[in-house]
């Protein structure tokens, strides 16, 4: 979770809404990805989707299982539903979404009968960092 | 929609579910994608993220303002969540989804608090032939 929110805040003073993402395989980084909406100009262009997308190329695999994503937000609907596609085994977030997320917000895309990978979750592992981030971030936009 | 049933139709022929989907802009079609996760190895390549990701490079924007987005199929969490992050101004879908989608099933992204974008949503065109090409591919596959 340090890299990932060594990334986010690399995002951060990039522009980029401060994210940061990594996909861990057997102690292994497989993945790393800050958000780049803007810089990519690409809506989908989220930490976690970019991470897994890297770490899918590096594994030449479709499905990441035995592998732990570290993101340093709450995902929202389109990566929760990217973390189940792959296969995720386990999902650690630091920092609660409650405007955006869909894991314990919105969709709660991992509770529904139509989710056909659930991972395990461990939220709250770096929260006061991640959140500082973010708060920092908006209130400089302000 | 013909165009994302074609599109359907070829990834079904390449071993891919047989999903795709087109986004218009002002009657011009500005990106195009069938589902390839497979062939690409990435579990994030639906025809919705391909086609998405396609029509914001070529418009070089981050969201997709005043586009449409033609589907074959109803888009999953990722993918509904990806439609509202671009801005998407119309959602055509044909196929319902009871099993994996997240418009009139599942998350129902877009009635959530927590979706910032609400496209208009249009069901059902072209569902019949959309509908036979997932089941002739999945049945083949048993």
């Amino acid at each position: 979770m340090r890299i990932a929110l060594a990334l986010a805040a690399e995002a951060g003073a990039a522009g980029e809404v401060p994210v940061g993402a990594v996909v861990v395989r057997e102690g292994v980084i497989v993945g790393r990805a800050a958000n780049a909406t803007r810089r990519l100009n690409d809506p989908t262009a989220h930490a976690e989707i970019l991470a897994i997308r890297a770490a899918a190329a590096h594994l030449n695999a479709e499905r990441l299982t035995d592998c732990a994503l570290y993101v340093t937000l709450e995902p929202c609907a389109m990566c929760a539903g990217a973390i189940a596609h792959a296969r995720i085994a386990r999902l650690y977030y630091a920092a609660a979404d409650p405007k955006g997320g869909a894991v314990e917000h919105g969709g709660r895309i991992f509770a529904q009968p139509t989710c056909h990978h659930r991972p395990e979750v461990y939220p709250g592992i770096g929260e006061a960092e991640a959140a500082a981030l973010l708060r920092t971030f908006f209130a400089s936009r302000r």
